[in-house]
């Protein structure tokens, strides 16, 4: 029986002596006025017991995170549907997800890159009769937690700089992987991103992944099929181009995203959540990063 | 003496026989109308003599041949500024316009390929009072022809559907290379690519490139020098990946779009506009290329 | 308790009845020379037994399954410092591992792409008395089988063709990542891809990685901690640019060769290696595809 | 009537006071034993006159100038069939040349980048029965001097080094884009690019390309189609990613070497050529461009 808690604690002891605590992202106006140095971790184990340290209550922009729960969403609705129209192969490579578009004709590399994430958004857009308000009533239900909700000023704030953005929906356009307008696809995919949420309801929300597909409730989102495959593109291609990194290090499927919060899971063990601002080069939460290592290596639990 | 006018007969009895034509541009869905078997060419040579065959006064869109309108518009405005947000290189590339936008950091290849055109478009709409009316204007005195005008259907055609352009102008502005709103910038874009000439107009109007930049009524647009700069990139950059097949056969600094003009030119000596809008699979007029091929050997005269 | 003998059966009749059986591999000639009919399967279980169906006892070439025990090996001798002459990121990309290595200074995206397997390779002809020698030895030990040799044929026809390999090694050479002679490190790279193996011998072989490091006579050869990011390599780099649908679809660690060969395993539970010469458009064995897909989809077991 | 002495002597009397001479090319170490204070020019006019100053009677290694020769000489051999195995678009990119190799499957993109030479030398080594001796006997032909030769040491220290040139011409073999051995191939391109010449000498052999294809004694060697065809390659082509700006700032056609060289001509006109070892980060002379630039700003000649 693994004392989770005392590694939970010894996480966040590290993390708060911690002097690099990496870069706050900036390119979105709003999450710049974000503290460096907030650290929370909130872990749920399969009998539902919950641990936590740091401020793991604080909410958050979840950011990238979302394009888990908008695929999860997506494959609830239409299916393999969505295989048409994005693939699942890792990108690996930090800088041309517009190159790679254009190289392999308007089909995205995977849902959690940028414009295979809007290509699901338009999945969502066209199947929902109100996708804003129907995809944060999902989001609550799987989570159990009804007051979660949209940061509208995180939204905007990324709607007037999110030029690339924009030009990876129209360039999806071009190519006729786009059957909404653009101004419609992004206005939900910039709601999406801009959900607040703090470590525990992010453990919750997740906590379908690790159990078969059936949230705390024992509701059932996914099949087991469904959620196996969502787990192995997280693993794949979560953590941008650290996937790999991410991969050999830590070894849990997780998506982390720009808010500075990751999530990761080990099937029929636990979900995890951490928080910090600060990112590392790559753009994951380097305090993140290394309590998730440690847990991995403290607890020595990896599917691997 | 050469004796123009035969060479042109030729080259329009040969065109009139041809079987294939091309293919007619039909992502514009407004340019897909026009009739593939039209074929024009119109000559002016340095004394102002104008030789003509074909259907040589039928208007038709001028499309990316106004980007060199533009960018002789942009140099007398700012001058030599305008190369610290534009490159002077071959793009040599089919694909990937975008794809080179973000290797090299928001700064295009040339002003030829359509982000370059689009920065060009950018610095007009800051330096115009009206942009749009301002640049007619110069077209049309630099042609010194009062009808030429934009051809609002086409226009409004190329927004509706320009969403590569709509990429393009996004990711200039996330590198911070578009000074101004992207509708604001596109919507003066699509009105140039707009504008509806003929075969005797474009040579008027770019009868100042081979006229030390002087045109037909002696008043100087563009210095000497600024003039031999824009021909050398016409003649490196003028034709999309085609360029060197262009210099190759050919030898003429030009300029084609995909309406089906090309309008190309010798220093000193002449300058001469076709048109045929069937095109090639590189995008250029397929009997438009054939006929200047002709009209530089059969009068052994090019740059080389 | 798993049937898996049952489940093999039902496999191996499956295969049996494929018409479509994808296309031999004829880049290496003496690789072409196989018949398309083969296909073997054996699993081997963390309690040592052995199951098995078709030609699993048929010695083909493992090729690119080789990569897994060159580096391996290489981390048995220098450790960690592997890691700072080759990456672990996916490449995820089918036709430019040229390009790639252009654009990132000559760090191989991973060791399981040929130019990060030539890196390997390199390390072990600075390391190794005799390389060839010693590395068959360490194949032999760790599969506890004496029998396993080189084909020397095949050693020599890839010797001759392989003018890929050649370009990546002098590549990498020109980035200062080879410091042995081109020849030298390619003779031994040919050679341990000719590795001539059986379904039976292959999971011997990989025994250790689902056994925590240790052979089946309990001998140990890598850290928990290095199998794991093996593990984790393999699953995200270990099918070209198929590996994200690999581990999509199958979900399991793994590695294949272009002589039809794939070797996957779940730690702790079983490994697995399968053989038919046909490959499918992305160079994996098309029914090794279809029989690990079908072997985790009856079992429901999969590290995800 | 230009007065072409006093133009060089000012040229090289501003070069004599430039401190900053550029860097050295030390990839080939052979190269890098050159003393950065040389610089030489030499004109050659219409009417054989010849004008000069400077080190101009220095010997140098003349590198990559040598693929307009063997290109020439291919032309005269087997003509047309050239184009079968080389395009003539610009490259427009400084780093890539491999990839774009990959991604074009084995066609260089012209015959003056690295790849396009050595299918040339390809073609030379196939046509020529000592391919070596037969090159420079034609080389010192056009230039009416027996005294040019090859430069062993040079030849013998980029064949130790030149692991880049292995790799294109072992990728070109990959796409059977390559009929000889590689080594026999690249044992005549080291030669070639080892030819050591002066800038009077250099004249002299490119005297052709601005006479209509004859030599000083009148011998036709190119017809008027194949040296205007050469002339536009060299325009579009000639100086690697920095071609445009070449043709932008100076308008002649052109070849540079990394040994320091510069040959340029205005057909009908003169031919210069120009010595100076030190670099610019694009691989050019950089008072060899200078030199070009003030040569065409001064006489106000140039193609455009």
């Amino acid at each position: 029986m693994i004392d989770y808690q005392s590694v939970l604690n010894a996480i966040n002891e590290a993390a708060s002596k911690e002097k690099e605590r990496g870069k706050i992202a900036d390119y979105i106006p709003e999450l710049a006025k974000v503290d460096v140095n907030n650290f929370g971790i909130h872990l749920i184990d399969n009998h539902q017991n919950n641990f936590f340290a740091g401020d793991s209550n604080e909410l958050f922009s979840i950011q990238s995170i979302s394009k888990v729960l908008t695929l999860s969403m997506a494959l609830g609705l239409i299916g393999e549907d969505v295989w048409k129209r994005v693939d699942v192969e890792p990108s690996g490579d930090p800088f041309n997800h517009l190159s790679l578009l254009e190289l392999e004709n308007g089909i995205p590399r995977n849902p959690l890159i940028n414009p295979g994430a809007i290509v699901i958004a338009d999945i969502l857009v066209s199947q929902l009769k109100n996708p804003k308000e129907d995809f944060l009533s999902f989001v609550r239900q799987i989570a159990n937690d009804d007051t979660i909700d949209y940061d509208e000023t995180v939204a905007l704030s990324e709607k007037k700089t999110g030029f690339r953005n924009f030009a990876a929906a129209n360039l999806l356009k071009s190519y006729k992987n786009l059957n909404n307008d653009v101004d419609a696809v992004l206005d939900f995919y910039f709601h999406q991103c801009s959900l607040s949420m703090n470590c525990e309801q992010l453990t919750h929300a997740f906590y379908m992944f690790m159990n078969h597909g059936k949230c705390r409730k024992n509701k059932a989102y996914l099949t087991l099929s469904q959620v196996k495959r969502i787990n192995a593109i997280m693993l794949t291609c979560g953590f941008y181009d650290e996937a790999g990194e991410f991969a050999f290090e830590v070894g849990l499927p997780g998506k982390s995203g720009v808010g500075g919060g990751i999530v990761a899971l080990l099937p029929n063990k636990f979900c995890v959540a951490t928080w910090s601002p600060g990112l590392n080069p790559k753009g994951n939460s380097k305090l993140g990063m290394l309590a998730l290592e440690k847990l991995t290596t403290e607890t020595e639990l990896s599917i691997f």
